[in-house]
């Protein structure tokens, strides 16, 4: 591979940031600011690692904007986490190279596979699959009958997916996800016994969605669990059947969201919280980590707790918490006290 | 596949219900209130939606026993979601096919596997192991050495199954998941370093339990971890070593049981509950989601909160929780007052 | 395969017992109290299970050094379950077949494999990788490029290592584990799209470390995330992009640890904990279950709760919750009260 190369000015037009240095400067990869060596650029996310900054070997460094500091070539931005995120895809974006179909592969009858593909061993397609161009399918990757999978998608080995779900263009799903098993959908006999619900919806996920590892996402009782464009999901993730996830949520590790609960966009869901069945949270809603949301949430609102609350109430009541021994101690002396002052000024009312 | 068509009188005796309309039209399937077309029938759980109901393009309606209205074709039962799970398999349940044994598979040596059998490529099978009536391995399944499966079994993709484990009939196995790895078993040294203990035991699954994708369920250290006829398990939940679960129980997704807890039967497990080992829960225990159990519950009750506590104690509790910050504030107010009315009724003893 | 035998006084050896019985009795295995047959040696923890060993059919007891008995043949221990460990090893270990390549696997190019190696169907290994002796790779492992792994290691079936990972010898990973799956990075622009990072990081997990099923553990943005010595993982862990863990760790099952977190050596972390990410715990700190850390610990810290705060704290705090409409209750009646005496007292202040 033939490493790629820019110019400092060319790198501060690509991010369109405040070029402070020689734009002559040539750049072949970005690193953070411990490891960057010569030819490389660096990125200083806080002003506090400016200490760091000046120790670093890299040849130039993405900084922030308001930063007063003129040693080193800098390009200066409003988000320097951003642009570093952009320059690392330049740097690091491999083109497609279609591998074919592998031959220890076994693929359905009736496919759409188109030329520009790799599908490696071990992978097993279902009848009337269709895939779209520059799709990668890595080794143990299973697909179900009648699944549809758009443009430039990468599964990573030993995915699943289950039959009849449609999956958009520029999909990333890690290893071991599982797409459209059936939701948890009993009825309860006057036994106590569980009647299966037959799952016939499907699973939908929409363009630039991208999947942790070892996620789980129910197809629908009827109708569809649907994920919309550009949100991203941790690992271990679990998604009910008939969930909506609206655009540029993003869902953090080992989330749990119930059935038929309904998320609006740019949602954030930190570590492990759970999310009721049948809820509604709005656009712009966070959620702190371990947190239970049992109701609608209205957008623009941050919760924490079990069960979830408005965030600054949380955090009072959690600096609270720790001193509840403390407090319920003085609660049983003043009660004492006030007995006391009691008999004093009102002995014929007895302890009140 | 020849649509399935019953007329409302069939469905209604099938489902033991009292019908109101004609018993001449004919149903082919079952859909939702909002999506039900011509000719299938759908159902509503609460009286809430009937003005979905009203609107629904439906042909019949199973509806709640005590629903007064007759403009519509209506099936009345005491429980419109456990008959319509029940109308549903009707029309869904597809009949076993036998596609063999794929060529791409890989078999042990001998095994018992009938001719009636669904074995997709790439499943790996041991040595010795017996497989049931009708079992459906997908691509991917891997089984160990010794292990048996019932008759009617259903395992999704990428399921692995370790050696020597004991599963019942008509047990359905989602993607994922993994039944008989190593319990989390170590005995520290005196340097800190852990010893691991060698599982000998085994998994036990019983007849009609459900497993959900990306589940673990470890074998016995020695003796076996045992889940009993027709419980029902989530995505994502982790049963330790010998674990023991009883009939109908249902876990919701990402539980966690920690090693030698025992369950009784009917129980049921919210999402993300956590129960430490060597604990028991009596028969229809309920813990709700989020909960940590620590100690044995005794038959019928309802717990939660971390620690699980009586589920009526911690709902009020809960609520005074946001409420913590205005209750010490007060209390620090309060002292005040009484440190005056001390000083003016008690003047010889000081502060209090 | 051929029982192994010891006598009692080898077995009492081995462990550093002290033996009370005849030395020439001899054992073919270990089992727990309850099952132990004749032949077999038992082990007692605690001694309250002294009725249990009057019971046992074992032939002889592992038990701990202060036990007052002697009706049957001892081996006393400072530690009975550590003995018990380290005997049910003797006599469990098995040693390693060489099953050789299967046909039925897919080797990359230029792969360095000794010849002493177990690699079973539906393996699929990349380019360059290179395998130590005496591994074994279970059906369905997915080896990405340039990865190495060490001697001795087990890969259980359906494990995926991404390209690029170092693993040590002696490592144990249980199945549908996905070991360097992209750490969840993404930088967020001004129309709430969000940029993901192209991590080129690796993971690198050290000698001796047991990893459970259905974990994932992220490679590095940069760098790599870094499992020390002897470390043990239970199922469905999360492991965050640049974690650093130190060795001989416990990390219990569906623990979540964020991005560039790092743990001392000998930590504990009970089923279900968050540890938020960038943060330290030092040496030998013990998280409770299902709390959730958000600053550092300092080292030999023992902390609970959401969030964490010092164990005995915590106890506290969470035996007063419940507790916690009885206080509300009763600070509304003293203020009531308080209310009462001040206008007696201060006529002139009103309510205060």
């Amino acid at each position: 591979m033939v490493a790629k190369t820019l110019t400092l000015a060319e790198l501060s037009a690509m991010v369109g940031g405040e070029l402070n240095g020689d734009p002559q400067i040539t750049i072949h990869g970005l690193a953070d600011l411990a490891s960057a060596k010569k030819g490389e650029i660096a990125f200083m996310v806080k002003e506090a690692h400016i200490d760091i900054l000046k120790k670093s070997h890299g040849s130039a460094f993405i900084v922030p904007q308001q930063l007063v500091y003129d040693e080193k070539p800098l390009i200066k931005v409003a988000d320097p986490y951003l642009a570093a995120a952009r320059v690392q895809q330049f740097y690091q974006a491999k083109p497609f190279r279609a591998a074919g179909i592998n031959p220890k592969s076994d693929i359905g009858n009736n496919c759409q596979i188109p030329e520009e593909i790799s599908i490696g061993p071990f992978v097993a397609i279902g009848d009337r699959v269709r895939l779209g161009k520059r799709v990668i399918l890595h080794p143990g990757v299973i697909i179900g009958n009648d699944t549809v999978i758009g443009d430039d998608c990468i599964l990573y080995p030993n995915v699943t997916v289950y039959h009849s779900c449609c999956i958009g263009s520029r999909v990333i799903i890690h290893s071991g996800t599982v797409i459209g098993s059936d939701g948890f959908g009993f009825a309860t006999d006057e036994h106590g016994e569980h009647v299966k619900w037959l799952h016939i919806g499907t699973v939908q996920i929409d363009d630039d969605v991208e999947i942790g590892a070892n996620v789980t996402i129910d197809r629908g009782t009827f109708g569809k669990t649907h994920i919309m464009q550009g949100t991203k999901m941790d690992n271990l993730v679990q998604i009910g059947h008939n969930v909506k996830i609206g655009k540029n949520t993003l869902v953090v590790a080992q989330v749990a969201i119930g059935g038929s609960a309904s998320l609006g966009n740019n949602v954030v869901l930190g570590g492990q919280v759970a999310i009721k069945g049948h809820i509604h949270l709005g656009d712009g809603v966070m959620v702190a980590a371990k947190s239970g949301v049992h109701a609608n949430v209205p957008k623009g609102t941050i919760v924490s707790g079990i069960p979830a609350i408005p965030h600054r109430d949380w955090l009072r009541a959690s600096t609270i918490y720790a001193k509840l021994p403390k407090l319920y101690a003085e609660m049983l002396d003043m009660r004492k006290k006030m007995e006391k002052l009691y008999a004093k000024l009102f002995p014929d009312e007895g302890q009140g």
